[in-house]
């Protein structure tokens, strides 16, 4: 997909920065104390979505009552997220928080029930008051604004381990208008293949039948959020939406053609963007880890043999170690589950301080270890390995294993 | 499997507990220096062998050269290991370093150089020099002996990032003879289901046909060196070998029964200690973290449930830091790839400090924290979980994620 083709133009601002999206983060001691911890997202206009889950059989009650809302309602218009407490393992009870507090939302933004989604992250096994949550909404729907200070206040309310908000908000020109695509995610710790312990909210402008959505989302995410690996734990959580209502007046998108191209690909940049800055704020790390798998046999192999390295513990512990060890990086392509001829496989290490060919031909290269450390120092580094086998090419995104990714997962519930 | 009904009696000592074996150990300065690193195991009478390999496409020259052997030959009598270069990704050289190896074995120590198997371990990607192994070769058939210190030499020679050497040796009634099994193994990192980081070596005086003794291994092997995990990483150059030389001069075992029935679980016993022991050692841990996973719906489920917890690394760092965060345990299950229901599950947490239920019928129980995180700061934790769905069990062992593990996986090679 070649982003410039569609003149895709990246903008300052998250959600709010497509029309007709408001957004509020409020305070609601739900588990922290003296930060916002609850978001809402709410469309003027009714919006067509589409999602994607967590691939976890435990999956939170807040992901069963969103898959329920995408599958069966006409429309939505609000997303209202917690931090501090996830809503999962709590059976029964779990799920009357959801519908008490779509209630509240329902009531205070005067739009049906099931127009509302939901969404939790924190810690498993505890329940959250819905006394606060009902409490919360109501003082969201007062704090509605369609400003860049509304967008970051519902960033900074599902935070969690994050260090850091993510948004990212692109223009792009369909049918003649200009069409928006924003985002926000958390994600940090527990993010992996198959989506993990992330929220991903997408808001646009464009006018797109509910078909074309659900295609758009499908055939993304494979290749972006399912790329994106911090810990190998796949979380009860991870919630994708994508909402979109209509208020750029591009002419409907119901079919394949280049207004849908031109969307798929605002999207693709949107997903990407917020997939690699949730695995560069992995919990405890200090550079993004970029594995670029090419000319393998099938996407699904290569997709597999990035992620495995991308995943490995090992990997990672020597990238945070600044460590070449291009013998950890075989063999983390050799457990990948994917089928390949180990000496056809070549190994290059790139980052903003050179590239450097380490492994080639069933050898390693006569490479200066001095230059591999300089190359591995850098924030954000890639692995580029040619399997020189067939012609498919698949990114993962990871980071490198630090002392804090154990540090904080010792204390995390402390 | 009862222990008891065959009466196996654990015994001091290593290999050299087998009659017939003789061990041996050197330092040979193939990477590190001042210490062994050159191990050598021989039997006075050709032996019967069986193995099980990495599952890893990229396989070190060693592994190829010993599946060659072990489906190839007669017979076999002595096995040479190094520590410090694995010996792995480095094509036809490697395989040259193997065949010179065994060439010299055969010549000091007067057998047919396919009767020689070949081990590695360390780093990847760099080249042994085969003039000190070829010299080592030399002293070592010197200095064989069939002492508890020449087992205990064999196995400090091949200690990588272990703290402790393995072994283990039990003695059991067949046939009216008294047959020994001991093994020594090492194996710290990159420990992981589908055998992994790991060498180890089984010797038994027991006679039994070579269809037998491949059966024992590929029965056993899935419910013990299969069942522990360390980081995830699957090596290049996992090996697991089975020799028996006949000296116990009991009946020849060649088909089922009672006697072969009693030298698997001799067998079962010697394997399932050193996974146990293996995964204790696993590099930076704290504490062994057994899994055992009851009543699942099948004995492939029941793996991957008690698999997928003990390879967790939030389940494994909330071990480091004694919190009982059971919603992590309830994560690890529900991406383990089994289907179940949540509702259903109950878990345990248990130790020498007592035992606690956590979470049953979908919900967190009552229990004290303090009594927790009492149970969970001791040496050896088990985690217990009921599916409440069929009668199949397993355990895993696994270990907590410490700084440590860290530490030394981003200084290995330095």
């Amino acid at each position: 997909m070649n982003d410039n083709k569609y003149k895709i133009e990246k903008t300052e601002g998250g959600v709010t920065a497509a029309k007709g999206f408001m957004a509020a983060g409020v305070a609601a001691g739900i588990k922290y104390t003296d930060r916002k911890d609850v978001a809402m997202i709410f469309s003027e206009s009714p919006a067509t979505v589409a999602g994607m889950f967590t691939s976890n059989v435990v999956k939170a009650a807040p992901v069963l009552y969103d898959m329920d809302i995408v599958s069966s309602s006409p429309f939505v218009q609000a997303v209202v997220a917690n931090s501090g407490i996830a809503n999962a393992a709590t059976g029964k009870d779990g799920m009357d928080i959801c519908r008490k507090t779509a209630e509240a939302a329902a009531a205070a933004l005067d739009i049906p029930e099931n127009a509302v989604l939901i969404g939790s992250t924190g810690v498993i096994g505890e329940l959250i008051d819905v006394k606060k949550l009902e409490t919360a909404v109501k003082e969201l729907s007062q704090s509605l604004s369609d400003t860049r200070q509304a967008a970051a206040d519902a960033e900074a309310a599902i935070m969690t381990t994050d260090t850091v908000p993510k948004e990212v908000a692109v223009r792009v020109s369909i049918g003649g208008r200009t069409v928006t695509v924003a985002g926000m995610s958390k994600g940090s710790g527990m993010i992996h293949p198959n989506m993990c312990t992330m929220l991903a909210y997408i808001c646009s402008d464009c006018n797109i039948s509910k078909e074309m959505l659900e295609k758009c989302v499908h055939t993304d995410i494979p290749d972006t959020f399912n790329m994106i690996t911090v810990d190998g734990d796949t979380s009860t959580n991870d919630t994708y939406l994508l909402m979109c209502n209509g208020r750029a007046d591009n002419p409907l998108i119901d079919g394949p053609g280049d207004d849908y191209d031109a969307f798929f690909a605002a999207v693709h940049y949107v997903n990407t963007h917020l997939a690699r800055a949730m695995a560069k704020d992995g919990e405890g790390a200090n550079r993004l880890f970029e594995v670029t798998v090419k000319n393998a046999d099938t996407k699904e192999n290569a997709r597999k043999l990035a992620r495995s390295v991308a995943g490995s513990s090992l990997c990672k512990a020597a990238l945070f170690g600044c460590d070449s060890n291009f013998g950890r990086v075989l063999c983390a392509l050799g457990y990948s589950g994917a089928d390949f001829d180990p000496e056809k496989v070549s190994i290059d290490y790139k980052s903003s301080a050179g590239a450097i060919n380490v492994f080639c031909a069933g050898h390693k290269t006569g490479y200066s270890e001095e230059e591999a450390t300089a190359i591995l120092s850098k924030d954000e580094v890639t692995y580029i390995i040619d399997m020189n086998e067939g012609e498919e090419t698949a990114t993962a995104w990871g980071c490198d294993l630090s002392y804090d990714y154990v540090k904080i997962n010792a204390d995390y519930r402390s």
